[in-house]
């Protein structure tokens, strides 16, 4: 079977200094290529954990093992020594490797710093993986049926090497390609979802189905490996949509910002936003979509009192009898939005984000929403629990979602 | 010797759908208690290698092991039952967790899915683990000197459990502490904060210096495992402060905002923004500091010339004569936010986010910032050159830094 395991080398991956943004640009881009990535092992620059690291990677058995980093040629690149001890070979020069690297040096009008000349030792019968824009060419070292690929731990270099000199190797292995879908999910959890697909993922053969709960939606993952993967996937993506209807806000790549965008901009609506608790966070997601000038026109983050009477014209005695987290500010403020802005719809939001400024009657995490039309404002509550920042992020969400819902019920 | 290994699982993470940020919070956050993370090994909802892995930590001799990930309660959540079997133990029904789901369930006004009552089954003689915000208990068993510390894959849920329910735990194996402080850098590259730095770092014995270039900014890390740690970390930032200066943007976990906020609230000053390219994301960064209603009045995202015009009150022959994107318009925004929100101070953008909006004279990644007080306006003219969402970083960033640096100035 057609699988792989990722071995990332580096003391800064294992401190938490940097994320490894590597092992995930391999997994996927294997997986595309149908060869699953099954374990992704980090360890730091020490001999005894590569070596470990390795041997794990000998027992997983896949036939292809990528690793990266330690290459260069500073202190702290140990890699190559390790990988001639590890498989008992003698280091041995390599003029040409040298030669090429001398002529990079020299196109780049720069002198090669002797300490370089490091990177022209090969173990003894691997071959040199070619480097097409750095230094440190890469090592290819079969084994038992097993191909232990070692590259250079730069990004960029790394991921030119996967997808240039590792081509033939990888399309000699590819497998039968994986296709995948997402559904993203909002208002309902992660067990209530599944609650509801339970019987029909049970019926599935051909699919995979993987749950992947995070802050302001949850994502359900397709994958097929038949033959008719993308018509598999397309279908399942219509089994679920059939079953979670309007909890679906979107599929694949696409946000609920783009989502909302989209529908405002095909009925040709425009928005405007009054932000209390969100700060400001609703605009910087809508204007986040290219083109967003189309549809959107103001916002206004009425964060005092003040700011809500004088620039938003919300009547102070509303305030001061509901107070300014109520629903007939809210009201109020989507009201005025959409009227100061000539806008078709004004979204507003108020609430408390925490982590003060509750009060007995009202929680931190209460949230009021209201969307205005010509036709009139709606309210919608809810409560959250989180801290301040998600808190918002969820607030935010909440708001987008209502306003999609308001959107695809108009005709 | 004190150290860790961390487990995640998930097919998600093997797959390269989402990075595996859990990994690099544990390791961060381990490192800083003393106890570094030697190995980080990922694996897919699979028994076979969730056992492999746990072999692999076992065989690791690290007294910590925290395992990430499938405690939920779908069909992909297989961990808690590999465990069982893993350690050769039964399940057993916890009346007494599920008893506080039941709670949880019943605070947020909703009915628990009976699927969720899987989640009260424990491995015999293991310790649960409290989720403060979550219904997944984690799992804690102790085997042969080492303490496997299981807990769930959604991120604020593990990283409240690591910091809240795990601190009694990370307290005691707390090895020799590791003492690092970070240095956040915005307006010179890394290269050319190494060319400032690089006399001074080649004089250091007990101080590891790394960089690490980001979007906005880079940060400067220092490490010291010295009995001195604390004051030799403090002398180093003393030494680069000297060398850096203002360039020099915060330390540790602070951002820009919360910066521009503590000088703001220490100076009794108030600050409203008017917002065109940014799009409301300054003031979005602003409200994320808590108790920032002391300083922030009003946001106004004026993101069409109708907008600038009727709700800002820009004069339209200034739009006219010199463009939206221009220094008369940043300065009259500044001035007219200030003023119609009755705030010392006025903060403005306006520029070319992209990727359209370009004209021969003013290029995509194009910003003009402009700061009005009492005294008058100040304007400030950057081009950055990325893709949208990363442009609207910059200039928020770029704001935002101007801002301190004009608070710094003013007495």
């Amino acid at each position: 079977m057609n699988r792989a395991v990722v071995l990332s080398i580096g003391d800064e991956l294992i401190s938490g200094l940097i994320q490894n943004s590597n092992s995930r640009i391999i997994a996927s881009y294997l997986k595309s290529h149908g060869i699953p990535v099954i374990n992704i092992v980090t360890v730091g620059d020490s001999e005894p954990e590569i070596i470990r690291a390795l041997e794990y990677a000998k027992y997983s058995q896949a036939p292809l093992i990528i690793v990266t980093g330690g290459l260069g040629s500073t202190h702290d690149d140990i890699t190559r020594r390790v990988v001639a001890k590890y498989f008992g070979r003698q280091l041995v020069f390599r003029p040409e490797i040298l030669q090429k690297t001398e002529a990079l040096y020299r196109r780049r009008g720069r002198k090669m710093p002797e300490i370089v000349r490091l990177q022209a030792y090969f173990p003894d019968r691997a071959t040199p993986i070619p480097n097409p824009i750095g230094t440190a060419q890469g090592i290819q070292i079969e084994q038992n049926g097993q191909q232990y690929c070692f590259l250079p731990g730069v990004p960029t270099e790394m991921e030119s090497m996967l997808k240039e000199s590792l081509a033939g190797l990888i399309n000699e292995m590819h497998g039968e390609p994986i296709y995948s879908r997402t559904i993203h999910v909002f208002g309902l959890t992660e067990g209530e979802i599944y609650t509801r697909l339970r019987d029909w993922i049970e019926q599935q053969s051909e699919i995979k189905v993987a749950f992947l709960p995070g802050l302001s939606d949850t994502t359900i993952r397709l994958t097929s490996q038949s033959a008719e993967g993308i018509k598999t996937c397309s279908k399942a993506c219509q089994n679920i949509k059939s079953i979670l209807g309007e909890f679906i806000i979107g599929y694949d790549d696409e946000t609920l910002e783009n989502v909302v965008a989209n529908i405002l901009m095909t009925k040709q609506l425009t928005l405007s936003v009054a932000e209390s608790c969100t700060g400001g966070l609703i605009a910087n997601r809508l204007t986040n979509v290219p083109g967003s000038s189309a549809f959107f026109k103001t916002g206004i983050v009425a964060y005092s009192n003040e700011s809500k009477i004088n620039i938003l014209g919300v009547e102070p005695g509303l305030i001061n009898e509901f107070g300014a987290v109520s629903e007939k500010v809210a009201c109020e403020m989507a009201r005025q939005i959409r009227k100061i802005s000539q806008s078709s719809i004004g979204l507003s939001t108020t609430g408390i984000a925490g982590p003060t400024g509750a009060t007995p009657q009202k929680p931190v995490g209460l949230v009021f929403i209201a969307i205005a039309n010509a036709a009139g404002c709606q309210v919608y509550r809810f409560v959250y629990s989180r801290d301040r920042v998600s808190n918002k992020k969820l607030f935010s969400q909440a708001a987008l979602n209502q306003l999609r819902l308001a959107l695809s019920q108009e005709s």
